[in-house]
């Protein structure tokens, strides 16, 4: 079994794969008698066909080592996911080669890090690393299949750095 | 200075106003293998001639007593409030009598608790009550103006239960 290795989820890194929604260096607009700073629009979305929703999440604590079986993906919209626990997090991502996903890699969030995968993207199923793992989830609803599977022959082991 | 009392954020007590986004009763799907409940589709979403963006807003902390001089409202979309951190914050809101709010209410969320204010809605600005206070916000860009104001000649004072 393969092993990958965690790393800090960083723009630069996970520009391929997605957005990170998190503060910025510097707003983008001060607002609310400048009591708030607006760091403004930061994810790309896509709702083909279809519509937005915002779905909340209940997941199960994973540990590390943890196997990865099977990556998935939305050829139909984006997929966003903003913890309202600030606990970190795995996202494992991986590029495409010819339908597959390839090379995967896994990304540990900080507190305070939303993220937001672009469409047909391939990723891992959400994975918190501790309880309670609910997330604001904003993604299409609409007609037609979103999902598309792939199950690994020889699965990974994602292990801390 | 007429006193408001915050009361709890329940959905019965939000509804004329908003969805609240938080893990239900009972999840409508089962979803990756069996580990992680998915609450669908909890949020009543508006865009009008425009479209879904997620942005972060970064603001600081209010204490009780809180004087409430401003309510506002975008008569071109829904605002969704979805907190990276579980602490409490302040949602204000109020029904609308011939374009001025009427009796705003004072609702204080519990950890994992985020709302979606419907389009149009009388609503204070963002008022968390501790530090960070860092909240994804799904709402409209788009042309045009999305921003109406009113001013009370008599603030309120939001004070707690």
């Amino acid at each position: 079994m393969n092993a990958i290795r965690t790393q800090p989820l960083t723009a630069s890194g996970f520009a391929p794969f997605g957005d990170i929604l998190e503060v910025g260096e510097k707003p983008d607009m001060i607002i609310n008698q400048g009591l708030c700073g607006r760091h403004h629009d930061l994810a790309s979305l896509a709702f083909d066909e279809g519509q937005a929703a915002i779905s909340i999440f209940d997941a199960e604590p994973r540990t590390l080592p943890y196997q990865l079986d099977m990556m998935e993906r939305h050829p139909r919209g984006s997929q966003a996911f903003i913890p309202l626990f600030p606990n970190p997090f795995l996202v494992i991502v991986a590029s495409d080669n010819n339908g597959k996903p390839e090379a995967p890699q896994a990304f540990l969030t900080a507190a305070g890090q939303g993220i937001n995968l672009h469409r047909n993207t391939w990723h891992g199923v959400l994975t918190p690393l501790a309880a309670p793992g609910v997330f604001a989830v904003i993604d299409r609803v609409g007609p037609g299949n979103n999902l598309e599977e792939f199950w690994f022959d020889t699965p990974f082991s994602i292990v801390s750095t």
